[in-house]
C-alpha cells in the first residue's frame, strides 16, 4: 500500500532562480530611513562606509524580481530546496478538519533560515573585494550562519557575541569557531564602544552592534553584515514563500492563511511575500498572521513611528511599529523575538492590514512545541513554536468553524541548542514574563523627533 | 545555468517495502548465541521474556527480504527516504580525482540512524500488546530514538540512562523528556542491580543494561529493547543501503568502495548489506571499509571468539571479534564506539575477509570533522567523523594512484550534542588515549569458556 504523503520534496533546478522584491508591489515607494545626524533621508551613499554596493543596490531596488548569483544558487544546493511537509499526526492529535503544512528550514547548516541570507551576504562581499565580514550576535543563530557563508566565500569572520550568551551558550560559540570564525566576548578591549561599556557584565546586542560596526567601519578590507530588518535580507529570504508556493502547488491546495514568528520579521517576510504578492494583485485572499512574544508585543501593542533599530541610537532612524528603543523586554527563551521594532517593509503591511498580529505567552508556546515534538519527530526551536501555537489556534478555530482551512507556517530552526528551555517547561520552571505598560510608557516617550507616520 | 547536482532525493514511494536479511546469503547458517546459563545454543524461547515474537522471528529468519509493515513506513516517511550527498567541495578541498558521496542519517528525529530501528521495534511491540518499552542509554542517543518512536505508537517508555552521562549530557536526557519518556539515573534504586552498584558515582553501560532488563522481565506489560548488535536491529538498517543503492543509480555511478564507522555495527551494516549481497552473488567488486577508534579497535586487534555481550556475563554468549567483555574502553567522544564486540553478523563477514577494518587515532578524526563542516556545512558527530577520515584517506589514495575511485560513506548523525568535543579539538586539548596491551591481555584471559572458532 502507497506511502501517506508527508513531505513535498523538490530537486535542485527548482532552487529559485530570482528572489521576490516586495518593494515594486507597493502603490507609492516606501518611506526611506531618516540619517540619525541630520535628519534627512538616508541614500545608498551613507551605506557605502559597511556594505558592498551590491547588497545596497538590492536594499533600494524597486525591481520586481532580482536574479540569484549562479554561485549562492550552487551554495544554496547544500540544504536547499528545504522540505514541505503536511503535519498528519499534529493535525490527528487536534481531531481538526483543517489541512496544517510546515516549511522547515532548520536542515540548513546553522539549523536556521539564516544561511538563506549569509549566503548572498558573503558572496556579494567577496565580489566587492572585501576580506572580511564583521557581526554581532546574540543566541548564536546569525553568527552561525554568517561564520558557515564566509568559509564558502573564503571570507574571514569576525563576531561580537553578548556577554551574556558567550557565557550562557558556549555550544553556539563552538559552532561558530567549527565553522572557522573568530568569537570575542562583547563589550571587548577591541573597540572603543567595548572600552567604554567595559563595566556591563553581561553586554547586550546593542554594544555588540556597535563593536561590530566599528571594526567593519576602520578596517577598508572589512564589511558589516545583518541578519534581519533591512529589505535586503527579507528579498534574500523570499526563496523560503516562493519554494513552498510550488510545493502548495503539489499538495494540490492553496493556503489560507500562513502563519510565521516574528523578530526582526526576515523569516515571516520569507515565507510571505512571494504570497502576499498575489493577494497585492487581487489574486487570492490568503490571511497572514504574525506571531510574537506577549512580553515583546511590537506589532500588537507597539506604535507606527519613525524610531533607531539600535538602542544607543546610531542606526538610521526607520519607519516601523516600535516599543521603543529604549525598551528593554524581558528575557525569553525566544532571544530571537526580543526586539523592539520591526523591519520596515513588514511593518507597512501591518500598517496596511495586510498582515495580522497575535501574541502569545511563553509557556503557551512550548506546550504547542512539546505536542509539536512529540508528533511531528522535530524538535523546534522557541522561536518558531510562536507560529506552532498560533497554527494551532487556528487549526482549532477551523474544528469549532467546521471547515478544512489550509494553514502553512512557517518552521525556521530546530531547538537542539535550547534544550535547557524545554527542560524548565517540562520541571514546571518556566515563568511568562508580564509585558510592563509602564516600560512601554517611559520608551515611547522618549522616541526621537521625526515625522510623524499615518 | 544549471545548479550543481548536489542531493539525490527519494520521495516516499521510493522507501524500501522490504529489509534486506543478509543471513539467507550465507553459505550456511549463521553460529548461534549460547547461552550463559547452559553453554548450549540460545533459542527463540530464551528471548520470549524480554522481545516480542514479532522481532524474535526477524531474529532468527533465513527469508532474504522481510516486508516492511505499512505503519513503519508510514512513521518511517517522516524523515525518509534520507538524502544521499555528493561531496562537491570536499573533492575540491582534497583536489581528489576520486567522487565522494555520503548518506545522511542526521535528520530523523533523534539525528541519527537509530530511529530506523527504534520504529520497528515500538510497532512490534504494540502489535503484541505490550505497554512500555524499557532500555538503557549511553549518550543518548539511542534513548531519544525509542523515546520517540515509543510516542508514535502509544508506549510507555522508561530508560536507564548511565549515570556518567545523565550528569554530562543533561540536554540528552531533556530531549528523550520532551519525546515523553521516563529518564532514570543509573544505578538507580528502583532495581535489584541498581541497589547493589549504589556505590558506583558514575554507573556503566554494563549496570544500565541489566536494570532495564530487569525491569523488563518482572513486567508482563513490558518489553526490553536493544538499539545494536542483534540480527534484527542490523537488518532495520538496511533501508539506508537500499536506498543509497537507487540514489547512486540516479548519480550514474558504483561504488568502489563503502566505508562506515562502527560500534556495536548497525549503521554499517545498514549501508553495507544490500552492496554486499551483491558482493556475495559474484555480481560485484566493491569494497567494505569499517573505521573503528585506535582506542578501542574491537575488529582491528581483538580475537575472534564466543563472549558475552556485557560485562557482567548476562546477556548470551555471541561468536564475534571481542577485545573481551571485562575490556574497558578509555574515555572518547566518540562514546557510541566505545563497545569490546560487535554485531555477530557483520564479524563474520570481517572474518571470510569481506570487510576491512581501519582504526583511527581521535584527533585524526576531529581533524576530518573540521573539513566536513567547513566545506559541506554539517557537523557531524564524533563517530561517523572515523567514516569522514577513513573516506578521506580513501580518496587521497586515490589521487596518488591518479584513479577516478568512487567513495561512498555513511555520515549516520550530527554533532549538535557534542559541540564539547569540538571545543576540545580547537583548543588543542584533545587527547589521543592509549590502547592497552596490557588491558587488553587481561581481558582476552578471562574469555568464557566456549567451543572455539576458527
Amino acid at each position: 500500500m502507497a506511502v501517506e504523503k508527508t513531505r513535498y520534496l523538490l530537486g535542485e533546478d527548482d532552487i529559485p532562480t530570482h528572489w521576490v522584491n516586495i518593494a515594486a508591489d507597493l502603490p507609492e515607494p516606501p518611506l526611506p530611513p531618516l540619517s540619525p545626524a541630520t535628519g534627512l533621508p538616508a541614500g545608498p551613499e551613507d551605506l557605502t562606509p559597511i556594505f558592498p554596493m551590491g547588497l545596497i543596490m538590492q536594499e533600494v531596488s524597486s525591481e520586481p524580481m532580482i536574479e540569484i548569483p549562479e554561485e549562492v544558487r550552487n551554495a544554496y544546493a547544500l540544504w536547499r530546496p528545504t522540505p514541505l511537509f503536511r503535519a498528519h499526526r499534529l493535525e490527528k492529535l487536534l481531531d481538526t478538519p483543517a489541512h496544517i503544512y510546515y516549511k522547515y528550514e532548520g536542515g540548513s547548516p546553522s539549523g536556521s533560515h539564516k544561511p538563506n541570507t549569509a549566503i548572498p551576504q558573503a558572496y556579494e562581499n567577496a565580489q566587492a573585494g572585501i576580506k572580511k565580514l564583521v557581526t554581532e550576535t546574540g543566541a548564536g543563530q546569525w553568527g552561525s550562519s554568517l561564520a558557515f557563508a564566509c568559509s564558502m566565500f573564503d571570507l574571514e569572520c569576525e563576531i561580537f557575541m553578548t556577554g551574556s550568551s558567550y557565557d550562557s551558550k558556549p555550544y553556539r560559540r563552538s559552532m561558530i569557531e567549527t565553522f572557522g570564525a573568530t568569537v570575542h566576548r562583547s563589550p571587548s578591549n577591541l573597540t572603543e564602544t567595548g572600552k567604554a561599556n567595559a563595566g556591563s557584565p553581561t553586554g547586550s546586542l546593542g554594544i555588540a552592534i556597535s563593536e561590530a560596526v566599528e571594526v567593519a567601519a576602520q578596517d577598508p578590507n572589512a564589511n558589516y553584515a545583518l541578519g534581519s530588518v533591512l529589505n535586503h535580507v527579507l528579498l534574500h529570504q523570499t526563496i523560503i514563500g516562493q519554494e513552498a508556493m510550488v510545493q502548495m502547488e503539489m499538495a494540490g491546495e492553496e493556503p489560507d492563511v500562513i502563519v510565521g514568528c516574528v523578530g526582526g520579521g526576515s523569516n515571516f517576510a520569507g515565507i510571505a511575500f512571494p504570497f502576499l504578492r498575489r493577494v497585492l494583485a487581487g489574486q487570492a485572499n490568503t490571511r497572514f498572521v504574525a506571531a510574537e512574544p506577549a512580553a515583546c508585543p511590537t506589532l500588537s501593542r507597539g506604535v507606527y513611528a519613525y524610531d533607531y533599530g539600535d538602542i544607543a541610537g546610531m542606526t538610521p532612524m526607520m519607519p516601523m511599529y516600535t516599543l521603543g528603543h529604549g525598551f528593554v523586554p524581558p528575557e525569553l527563551h525566544a532571544g530571537g523575538l526580543r526586539y523592539h521594532g520591526d523591519a520596515p517593509m513588514l511593518c507597512g503591511f501591518v500598517k496596511s492590514g495586510h498582515i495580522e498580529a497575535k501574541a502569545f505567552k511563553q509557556n503557551d508556546t512550548f506546550d504547542a512545541a512539546i505536542k509539536f515534538a512529540r508528533t511531528e519527530g522535530i524538535i523546534p526551536a522557541p522561536e518558531p513554536s510562536h507560529a506552532i501555537r498560533a497554527a494551532i489556534e487556528e487549526a482549532l478555530a477551523a474544528k469549532e468553524a467546521g471547515e478544512e482551512r489550509v494553514i502553512l507556517f512557517n518552521l525556521c530552526g530546530h531547538g537542539y541548542f535550547d534544550m535547557q528551555a524545554y527542560d524548565d517547561y517540562l520541571a514546571g520552571n518556566l515563568e511568562d514574563p508580564e509585558f510592563s505598560e509602564a516600560d512601554l510608557e517611559a520608551a515611547l516617550a522618549a522616541l526621537p523627533e521625526a515625522p510623524a507616520l499615518t
